[in-house]
């Protein structure tokens, strides 16, 4: 028999095709995880889980990541209160990505700049035809 | 004078709010990033690139990433025709983050396996409790 929890190896194909949740966790044990809103599909934020917030996010609902500056377990909005209350979960292909589609609780702010997502400046070519970035207004 | 070329270190006031794009590359000379649908706001695909995929994206319109398995540039849909044309290019407080949004030429097909998008399986609580993914018939 299989073990079929979380991190369990199992072969490539069912790890695409299959319905077994086996999440191929980086040498650092992340996956990466983007958010985006779940109204508009504005991307709000790009951030990684462990198994543990992974495992927290399906459980309760509420998105939960690993912080690689603080190294730990980090809830979204666990102080600013800005809580991602998650509608969808989904894992990519290979199982090394996840997209949550989530609404923002509290302040409707995703980013700690205080934009509602992280993603406020566009990538343009400038007229010297090098890129420069250009803040959004209505982001 | 300060080169305000891709790659270069700036201060971190600059790089969260100002107007220069200045990267912020991992170990291995990559940020993340994420492609979504130009129309509709799905998550097709996530990758990664290192500053020449970046620089030919901004360049051309059209997506270019770092392939990780095969250690080389890559347009992608370079083979498939499947290439994604980009429409708006933003990226993140931190920079070390990128979001596209596209629209996929050929087949619109983004995935590998020939889902339109690699998100194809949602994760859902099992009647045992146990997270297990569902298929998507939508995309």
């Amino acid at each position: 028999m299989t073990d079929r929890s979380i991190g369990t190896p199992i072969d490539e194909a069912e790890r695409e095709m299959g319905a077994t949740l086996a999440p191929r966790f980086d040498a650092n044990g992340l996956v990466t995880a983007v958010v985006t809103d779940a109204d508009d599909g504005t991307v709000l934020m790009l951030a990684h889980m462990d198994a543990d917030a992974l495992a927290r996010t399906i459980k309760t609902g509420e998105a939960h990541f690993f912080s690689r500056s603080r190294r730990r377990l980090w809830k979204k909005g666990e102080t600013s209160g800005n809580v991602l209350d998650v509608e969808t979960a989904r894992i990519d292909c290979d199982q090394d990505a996840v997209w949550l589609t989530a609404r923002i609780r509290g302040s409707g702010v995703a980013c700690h700049t205080g934009a509602r997502s992280c993603f406020y400046r566009r990538i343009e070519s400038g007229p010297d035809g090098k890129p420069r970035l250009v803040h959004e207004t209505s982001r």
